[in-house]
């Protein structure tokens, strides 16, 4: 068993933390035991807090009322930042018009919903309205029929040079205690391969979501600089790797994707070290 | 346009011609019109043919059938070679009992049928028997519901260190003039990717295909050298790719995968050269 | 040949431009003709410009007096981002101690000097000081022995988790009308795939060293969106593709890496495509 | 520690025996202790055996004379099946005139020569001559200047539609008990990535170079069928992928690659499982 730091010991010295969600905060099977009571350490300390999840399946309002549900109250929607959110950006931008096609649940099209575009389950494009559609948005691996929506995403793909954004880059998420799920990230691989066209791809281990964060941060607590802020998470390759290269402080918690067991051997496989690494992110 | 070779004078030289089937003797219309002439002058000119083909979702015996629906009555089942058959050889060599699950059609189970075996379709096998499976063999991306089958490969490919068996490498295939349909070969590369342990590929451009064919040839015709054979496709990563790598002269066609438009680009952009060019395997 | 915008027109909604330097401002054959009239232009329109490039292999201070010697005068140190600045930011926040091995040119190693650190041409490292190291930090394809650099470094990576910086993603440079070099880039890659471990890269695409520049911008013209800068550059894989994901909007210059008759087919085929196309960026 | 097989009860049902020869037969050290003895025990059995190597540095006839400088006498040049062999049938087959440009030693040149071939080291060839390349061979990672050759490979892939040959597939080799050096795969892949064409591999896994020594054994040995033949190997992704895959039964030792520490989590993480496992090939 590896040697940690207590989590207390670990975010001491830091004015803000980063939270990844799921494998920090909860899991397959609920709240992490005891992580509500880091929520009030935070407050007493007077630290603030940003969960910054790759989970475009729905909007920061229904992230945080799942939260909520799971005994975690001290979570705002206004404390999220989900990778959706960088796709939502992203299309204000750059894509002014048309159809926007997306795979994934309605409440995940939450993100795509702007005045200007027509936001369309890819399943109900009809192949003579190929022609107006401006950007594909993978959101999450439900919502759709996989035969179908795959298919046709393909061949919008290959028929259109357009955008295609992909809203969260996991490959594969757990679903219990050794099974995991195919996300749309998984999917995403599989069209970018077959077509032989780059997804844009939003969310850890890419800077973008931690710049989004760090400019939240700035507009609540001016002065703060990378050296006050601590990331947590699970997972080294996209919560860890994506921290330190962004030129964070990072804590590796051991309550999801790396087990107590394997995390040394990851660690020194990868390349990827984390600055502390902590039991639980539990005061 | 590019300049190419009249059919009858590439094949002149060469005593067996080895053909690929889709986008060389028939396509998403039906047969490549005046393709069986191209059998009646082999015949008269006493030069032997083989079919090699990735298809693995029927047998020989049904990939017969449905050429000679199409007017192709010259080839008998005995003349295909499909990578099934190499993916029933791995079988019947290295994995001698228990439980061989599958994701295809039934008609694609024919290439795991074997005496001591149990072939099941992964969708029912249950999570109780994961310890009995010996093998899974991706066959074909139709006769399984891409949800369930495809999460429970994944989750059957971690638990289990096991021959995990693609019989078709193709990623997609042509169904009509300009779109694709995702192949259990595509389907696979997600597998590969998100679990992290390689497949084990049969078919074009691999050589165990192009031997196994060889060793049919020698079987009926001692004496044949690989100079005497001819290798004719439509894909260049495939059928072009693999006849060069086994040593085979070879010919590409048109009425398939490449395009007369972009023919010259694609094998400059990707260093494969055929031995020749021709319009159609039509003399 | 494709249809252009003039450069004039393009530019007119814009208050910041962003150019790539070199295919944009420079070729192998020296300064783009005309390019130095853009800068008087950008000047008496007001506009504000950075130079945002993948070259690491000397200081903004070195890179500026390259151009000015080319007739670029405009240019200063302070309008110049290069990758080698993020490396530098990156190893300011994450590697406080220790050796910092290098392979790159004396010049290249601006970006790694930093007190409280010991820069170290990989090459002069000894076995013993292995221990001692805390990063290493691919800059340039000059300045060392290939064959004693790369097999170091690869070892290096094998027995240290340190993290490994590559400051220019680009795998290859023009060296003349027809041909490339190697860059580290490419060297990057081989040892990646050797040793198993990611690089943790700077550069554009990255979204990382936009936001580097946007600070800049910021810093100097509060007020500035997004939506008021435009990227230039000449290759779609790394200019724009990274400033459109970054939300900008960005034009396509025929002066560099994409040749005018190659354009219209490596958009369709990329799916990565400008906001304009023009023949140079020249007034 | 895991448990294992002795090596005399794992070959006691197969008539014929492969040995991979660095990790097996030898190390950098030497030979294997007690290796020679194995070699006794198969001719008192009346045992054959083959040697398969992805060593192209050095003929058939010099690697069986490093081989006897290590006291394994039993070991003819007849005996040894090197990846060299491959590419030297393909070049018989394939290319009958021009030049053959290598990088490699003027030993590995040794698989190039050929009546009506000119084989050239890379570094000679002129510019001007470029055009009367035919082939590329990579066949060591010594011998050759690595700036001027690499670059130089780069430019003639770019230039030229020409077969590429990696007769050499392993990206690396032990130099001593912890490093390694960077072979011509490893070199080879940087080529494949920055030109973006397909090498052509032979050597393990590949079964082009198993199906060359099932001919060589056929022919001394008629009635041999591919359950009679054992494959022994240190290195799971080459030597045991290969033998599966071809459908021979395999033995992993423990004197090279895989560490007796590692062997069961490499296993289990690459699913690539042998049929037994001994600490050494020794009797």
């Amino acid at each position: 068993m590896i040697s940690t730091t207590p989590f207390a010991d670990a975010i001491a010295n830091y004015k803000v933390i980063f939270f990844d969600s799921y494998g920090v905060l909860r899991t397959y099977t609920g709240a992490v035991p005891g992580v509500a009571n880091t929520f009030d350490a935070l407050a007493a300390a007077n630290k603030h807090f940003y969960v910054i999840t790759n989970d475009a399946s729905r909007s920061p309002d229904l992230l945080a009322q799942s939260l909520h549900r799971q005994g975690l109250h001290a979570v705002g929607a206004d404390r999220i930042i989900s990778s959706g959110m960088l796709a939502k950006d992203f299309l204000d931008l750059k894509v002014k018009t048309g159809i926007v096609a997306y795979l994934g649940t309605e409440d995940s099209a939450h993100y795509i919903e702007h005045p200007g575009l027509e936001a369309l389950p890819l399943e109900t494009l009809e192949e003579k309205d190929f022609g107006r559609v401006n950007a594909l948005v993978l959101l999450d691996d439900e919502g759709f029929d996989w035969v179908k929506g795959l298919n046709k995403a393909v061949n919008l793909m290959r028929r259109r040079t357009i955008p295609v954004i992909l809203a969260n880059a996991d490959g594969a998420y757990p679903v219990n205690n050794q099974d995991v799920g195919i996300a749309i990230g998984g999917l995403g691989w599989m069209l970018e391969k077959i077509v032989g066209k780059k997804l844009i791809r939003f969310g850890k281990p890419d800077s973008q979501i931690f710049m989004y964060a760090y400019e939240q941060v700035l507009a609540n607590l001016p002065g703060i600089t990378k050296k006050d802020i601590l990331m947590v998470g699970d997972t080294l390759q996209t919560d860890i790797l994506g921290g330190n290269k962004f030129g964070l402080d990072t804590v590796l918690v051991l309550t999801g994707n790396t087990l107590p067991d394997d995390a040394e051997t990851r660690i020194a496989s990868t390349g990827i070290a984390p600055t502390f690494i902590c039991h639980a992110a539990v005061i």
